[in-house]
């Protein structure tokens, strides 16, 4: 048994190497154990490299820590052969009951100590586990796709499991990275299921009845509820739309809808006093000691960095923000005799860190989208650049001068100091909304081929327009600061 | 009617200032539109205030560009005040048909030309027009709290609305910021409610039944598909349920599981031929030309940013990704006499740009997280910055010498050049795993008192380290490129 033998490598057996039993395989393998794969399907070892290859580009960046050395993995031509020697046996196959007993048996014979543990989705371990040998050794334990990314793992005990293997299962599922959640009481579906599928027959119901498209139902999911549900369930998200009376007034404002037919699912529990106070009582036990006041501001700082990171990918409601940007953006026809305003905004919320100010890396982040907008001014605009020519960033010099706060109003001005040849000289200076000037942003750029990755000149209309501003911001007073080496600045104080 | 007129400002009205009403209001104000608000509480206009400091810390930041200048908020004594004069009339009482029909007649005594929008999340509007005398100025605009962060309001005519009205309500909504989506088929719930509501009854027969806490059906929800929702929809994440085969295989697998009682809503549409063949139609059609292994990828870039963006919230799945660095984290005893390891990481997939490769504000993100490991490692620590003290950055210069992409492992070496008195100055060196050099960044920090925001000595056993470390650090060689000016690597070349 290799599992604990912590100085040698643990080793996972996955019976079916499907959408699931690959991203478990994926999870496993990045984590550092070795993998033995079963599964009849010819296709199946080229299937399960594709899900390795997303999980090899996604996941190790996730940890702000390197992960240990990938694990091995291997495929076997019989369950026995996956089964025998692991320390943990995850069953991933279709969900219907005569194929898992059959695994099963296979795998009891081959292995007489390792933890099962069933990926099924919804049905009850004590099924599962009705003609085992050592049901004792059997749990649920249920992802999600992606597995090799989300944290969540539903664990279920049957009526004969051994109280000790979910306590086991939650060690090792925590070491993966993941949330293991003990779904207590036995039920088809367990939670999340159990949610998740109310609302997929619903879904299906609006689509046979004409009533949406498969795209509409998504956007009344994904620009709205979806953003809450990404950081605060149900019951949380609904303790906050009663606004400071909480979980009770909501259910005082919005119990009377439970009557109307407003899904399918109209078998409703009676909302009882003493039921309502259940349900109070316990959000409130859930989310103390904050206040709905408190959470509302964790919500908000949640859903602004969810938000601006979707925006960053340009998909979904990031989308949304990105179009109404070009809808906010001036018209502008910029005046090249003075230093170019390049940007005006207001500080976002996840720019925020622990010291309470908005954190360094986003004075780069500011100076850097200063600098893109200056180069789309100039002609590198995204049209430029898909034709494979783009300036690098070779150099940065910033001057931290005063501290600014999530909220407030900024802009940059930037000038350009030299702009002829490959080579692209900015100084870019940060000023609160009142002209007080929070940092300096000195940058040389590089003119690129995208396809050599070497320094290369830049087009004419470029180089034109580059001269021009060039001459013209060469009237202007130079700013303090220019071209200082590290630490002069600071010496003169 | 001031709407038309766009150089002027546009006013909405607001009936009811609850937690919709005083959102609506944020987000109007904030798009610089004057807001006239009813709300019959004597407490509204200070809800609707903390309502709008919230928003004012949150919304702003979440645009890329300056939002217009606020318009001005009054609060009115009736009904017909607030309606007067305004191009836009938000109906958010309570949902009873009675309180609502008062609420209308006095709007249309008041205002003869408004676009009149309910803000109701079921009722239809055909039943709230019933009784007007211009029903065709009435639509169904619901939207989600918080209103002034979500982007997602549905939109939804009754029989007599004029459907240009629908048209009109796009635009306004689009120019908040908002995505307006038309529910072209008028039906109880309208379609986001009917999703979450079936999911939301669901929830209750579990906390009915005992089978789970409040906080547990949050989990269910917030590791898992929550995070899927916030990109993507039911539909399009079980298209990637089914792996290569999308919405078809996936139906195939789990159409049997639509008959199991994995929820309470079991009446549930015949999976006919001809019903899945429309369903993987559209789901294809919602998705072209992206296949599902395409779209995998994408899902997995927002999945991975979205999960980041949480983890600097430090909440939710954020928190697991947290706790699972810790368990990561090598238990080191550093060595002082050589450059400190201050990062081991792999390049996480949303430190990408439209170069393709690391963005340079992650260069300094990087150089900023491997200087604050350097603080802890000397004592600057979580709880000697709870303590009112800590460093600030003052200057920094980055040469940027190679591209690192995503998923490539990285890690960094820092020196210290000095750290006596309140000034630290560090090097940091970013290296590609084989030891190839990819940039520097030499940095100069200030320590603080987090209270006064000047200057102060560090504590004594910091000093101490510091001290110790620089002796140790001065006999190490230095690396090329210390003290530079910035210009000064580049025209060596």
């Amino acid at each position: 048994m290799r599992f604990d033998a912590m100085t040698d490598r643990k080793t996972a057996a996955i019976i079916g190497g499907g959408v699931i039993g690959g991203g478990w395989a994926a999870r496993f393998l990045l984590a550092g154990w070795n993998v033995q794969i079963h599964d009849p399907d010819p296709q199946a070892e080229r299937k399960i490299n594709a899900v390795l290859a997303n999980a090899r580009r996604s996941l190790p960046g996730l940890a702000n820590e390197a992960l240990p050395t990938e694990g091995t993995l291997s495929f076997h031509g019989s369950i026995a052969s996956a089964a025998r020697d692991a320390a943990l046996i995850i069953e991933a196959v279709p969900e219907r009951l005569a194929v898992k007993y059959s695994v099963y048996a296979e795998i009891e014979a081959a292995n007489k100590t390792a933890l099962i543990a069933s990926s099924t989705s919804g049905i009850m371990p004590t099924d599962l586990q009705a003609n085992m040998t050592s049901p004792e050794r059997l749990i649920v334990a249920h992802p999600f796709n992606p597995v090799y990314l989300l944290p969540l793992v539903e664990l279920v005990a049957g009526e004969k499991t051994d109280p000790k293997n979910i306590e086991r299962a939650k060690q090792i599922f925590t070491t993966l990275g993941m949330h293991p959640l003990h779904c207590r009481v036995e039920i088809e579906g367990f939670l999340s299921d159990r949610l998740q599928e109310a609302l997929w027959r619903e879904a299906l119901w609006l689509l046979k009845d004409g009533v949406a498209t498969t795209e509409e139902l998504d956007a009344a999911i994904a620009y709205g509820p979806g953003l809450r549900w990404a950081q605060m369930g149900t019951m949380q998200t609904f303790h906050l739309a009663g606004g400071e009376g909480g979980m009770r007034a909501m259910l005082a404002m919005f119990g009377p809808c439970l009557k109307w037919p407003w899904t399918k699912l109209m078998d409703v529990p009676e909302l009882t006093d003493e039921f309502v106070e259940t349900v109070g009582a316990q959000c409130d036990q859930q989310s103390a000691p904050l206040s709905p006041r408190d959470l509302e501001q964790i919500r908000d700082a949640n859903l602004v960095a969810i938000l601006r990171a979707l925006k960053a990918q340009n998909w979904g409601a990031g989308q949304t923000l990105a179009a109404h940007d070009q809808h906010l953006r001036a018209d502008d026809t910029p005046d090249f005799s003075a230093p170019l305003r390049t940007m005006s905004r207001a500080v976002p919320l996840d720019w925020t860190d622990y010291n309470g100010h908005m954190n360094e890396a986003r004075y780069l982040e500011a100076f850097s989208k200063a600098t893109d907008r200056f180069m789309e001014l100039v002609g590198c605009d995204q049209a430029y650049i898909a034709g494979g020519f783009s300036y690098f960033t070779a150099e940065t010099h910033i001057r931290h001068l005063d501290e600014t706060c999530a909220g407030e109003r900024i802009y940059m001005d930037s000038l350009c100091l030299s702009g002829s040849g490959k080579k692209l000289h900015i100084f870019n200076s940060l000023y609160r909304e009142d002209g007080h000037l929070l940092a300096t942003g000195e940058q040389i750029l590089i003119h690129v081929s995208l396809k050599s990755r070497k320094a290369t000149l830049p087009s004419e209309t470029i180089a034109r327009n580059l001269a021009r501003i060039e001459k013209l911001h060469a009237q202007l007073p130079r700013p303090e600061g220019v071209g200082r080496a590290i630490g002069q600045a600071l010496s003169r104080k």
